[in-house]
């Protein structure tokens, strides 16, 4: 089987990154759009474009029939999801299979596995993959969660079962606070995410963010190494790194086991990212949970190791095998990816769209943008405010913080406010340069003084 | 020694190519202007500029005395000659040492030996590297110039000893015309070069240009593979890759030697490139010449190798050794780097310079543009046509050749014309696919019933 045409169910700069990939495989790429997108760069460059509908995610990005009637009409093979939106949607990877076309993502089984966190946490134990302590299961009413915690010891971590991304997630300081806040947490876990179910684990702080990139083919499992990601607020990623700096190679050889492991016991197709906390000093790691999708950071592992992970996609999804083993799989110096967010970091990182008006990217040797914008571009404000994703690789880490400095500087934006300030300063402090960083350094370190830090 | 601040004594793409490399080694970079320069992208993005003159290349980039006094007002401690203008100028390059400053290049002595063309072919001859039959001095009379192609065979090259980059080059297919044309070809050299001297090869064609990148440190010289530069019209250069793909490992193994060979044996430091004419069937290469300077094209290299070459001239140049050996320089994929000018290749590639109206680079990954180009940018009339350095790297040449056909597409570029098309055209011939070309491709196949072919 070979795929002839795409529909590439998302938007701004991933959707660019799929069209990308298309062309270079000779596949036809057919863009969605929104009306507020409808002079977006993914539009002008695609093969073709359909309206799915309007401004609101709802009303088109998120709203599934709107996509497979597009795909219908576009007559196309397959669907990519992207990242965000109906990327890990395993009704929405059902309904396109449905429609008798092929879903650039894995099986919605493994999808609606790994998207119940209890459930993943679960699978992770039966691989023998370290989880941190906690319940096996959902809890079932507060005495329950009580007699878990005090077992554990505190502070725990409440986690909704269907949330992700760091989404549903409380720490509980105490006993009381458990008793207290449980319900409550169930009851906003049913309101966002459709499930109130929630489970306790041990709340381990302060931590590193490290994730393993994997790609199987329903058969093999491959790793593509680690992104550290640990440079976060409330959860969001704002500089991911490949290789991690305080991996050493027995944990990264134990961590990348562990993560094939997990991926092969579902017998997993396409890209996905197990996600751990590390203990940094102890070397120890815990499953998080797994994404079952392309995610925002993957151009740090395609700096180091060369392999462009949607192709590598698409190819898969077309009945592929790995084209790679794992012994194929070579890594080369170290890449630095910073998000360049249409925010205000001095203002609580507080959305800042609004039309570019000067715009030269910077360029030359390791430098790589992928951006949906350009001069003259208005970012509308209904979606997620990632302008560019500047990503650098070089020999090694002091190098290629040396070149994201340089490209940082090269940058001219202007029209909006953007987080570029934010990395020179992040770049500027001793402790990342001396990898000494937990996933609260932004909140607890940089922004320790700030009038708005509770925004962090 | 360390390199504190270095002066740019160039202008566009190299010069800011330069500007990157300085300050990711934290070298204040001093930019040199011409009035026609004031507002580009170099002297916005270096640390400091000055100018140092009118539009006209002699009233500024080629005018010494302007910027060695540039230099001194500026106190830097050295000067990037980048390529073009005064990069290949000994005398330059005393002048600049002279002032008491760091020249980053090679020592005038081997700029001024390898300048000479005639003595370069002396030297390549006694290291033992093979040049195509020919005199080994200057000819010293028509007569002598008769004899010695008598001996070789019809057709044959007269080539200005001063002359180089292909500037100064006639074809004589017989005696009638050798004793015609020898005189003329030798007040035409004095006139260009300021030397009347011209010598005999043997002429071989059609041939392919592959060259080798080298860098020296004074003791040790280690090459980075080969570029083939076999695309071009009148000898100027539109496509290169690397590797070449009619170069086999034993091929390579023999010219990698006789470029190092031969830059051993003038202690060669900074980078060079050592140029050659390839018989593609028969596997055999010949000396054509030294370019004792970094290189348009340096960027394939860069990408197949990972190694930052500039940043190496501005190391070896700082009194640092070469910081690998040859077996550190590991080779991976395939590069493209197409030369998008501002020429009208439908109409003998004339100069169109003019305004810019619209700009979106393409990007994503694998690809890499030098630039000095931006929206609203107006090229001047002044200077060379060439806009941007669009290079590609991936996993094979097939891989490489879609991707760059995936880039030529996104380029938006409004306002002036380029060449792009004429990339596009190339890339879909199937003789490039195949790699069966020649330096008289262009000319013979893709425009061999063009009425401006005569400007090829």
């Amino acid at each position: 089987m070979t795929l002839k045409s795409v529909l590439v169910a998302n938007r701004g700069e991933i959707a660019l990154r799929v069209i990308r990939a298309c062309r270079e495989l000779g596949i036809e790429a057919v863009q969605v759009y929104s009306s507020a997108d409808k002079d977006s760069l993914p539009v002008r460059l695609a093969d073709r474009s359909i309206c799915i509908g309007g401004a609101t995610p709802a009303e088109s990005y998120l709203n599934r029939n709107a996509l497979i009637q597009a795909a219908q009409m576009a007559k196309v093979d397959a669907v990519h999801p992207g990242y965000g939106f109906l990327s890990e949607n395993a009704e929405f990877a059902e309904a396109v299979i449905a429609a008798g076309l092929t879903y650039v993502g894995p099986d919605p089984q493994a999808i609606r596995l790994m998207g119940d966190k209890a459930a993943a946490r679960k699978l992770a134990m039966e691989a023998g993959v370290p989880v941190a302590q906690g319940s096996p299961d959902p809890v079932a009413d507060v005495e329950e969660a009580v007699r878990l915690a005090n077992g554990i010891g505190y502070p725990v971590l409440v986690k909704a079962s269907a949330g992700g991304g760091g989404r549903g997630m409380r720490v509980m300081e105490s006993e009381k606070q458990l008793r207290e806040g449980l319900e409550r947490a169930s009851s906003e876990a049913a309101a966002a995410f459709g499930s109130g179910a929630v489970y306790i684990e041990r709340y381990i702080s302060p931590v590193r963010h490290v994730e393993v990139q994997v790609v199987g083919d329903g058969k093999d499992v491959v790793h593509f190494g680690e992104r550290d990601c640990t440079i976060q607020r409330r959860h969001q990623k704002l500089l991911e790194e490949s290789p991690s700096p305080i991996v050493t190679p027995q944990l990264r050889e134990r961590m990348t086991k562990a993560a094939c492991d997990l991926a092969r016991s579902v017998n997993y197709r396409s890209a996905g990212t197990l996600e751990f906390i590390v203990d940094a000093a102890r070397q120890e790691f815990f499953f998080i949970e797994m994404n079952t999708r392309i995610q925002v950071e993957h151009p740090v592992t395609e700096a180091v190791t060369g392999v462009d992970l949607v192709k590598l996609q698409l190819r898969i999804a077309a009945g592929e095998p790995l084209p790679m083993k794992q012994a194929d799989v070579r890594f080369h110096g170290h890449a630095i990816e910073c998000r360049i967010n249409a925010e205000d970091s001095e203002k609580g990182f507080l959305p800042r769209p609004g039309k570019i008006t000067e715009l030269v990217w910077p360029a030359g040797p390791g430098v790589r943008v992928d951006s949906h914008a350009f001069a003259s571009y208005e970012l509308p404000p209904y979606y997620d405010s990632l302008v560019a994703k500047l990503v650098v690789w070089d020999d090694n880490r002091d190098a290629a913080i040396a070149r994201m400095r340089r490209a940082l500087a090269e940058l001219q934006l202007s029209g909006v406010k953007t987080t570029r300030e934010f990395h020179q300063r992040l770049l500027d402090e001793p402790a990342f340069a001396a990898a000494d960083v937990s996933t609260q350094f932004v909140k607890d370190k940089m922004y320790a003084q700030h009038p708005m830090r509770h925004m962090l």
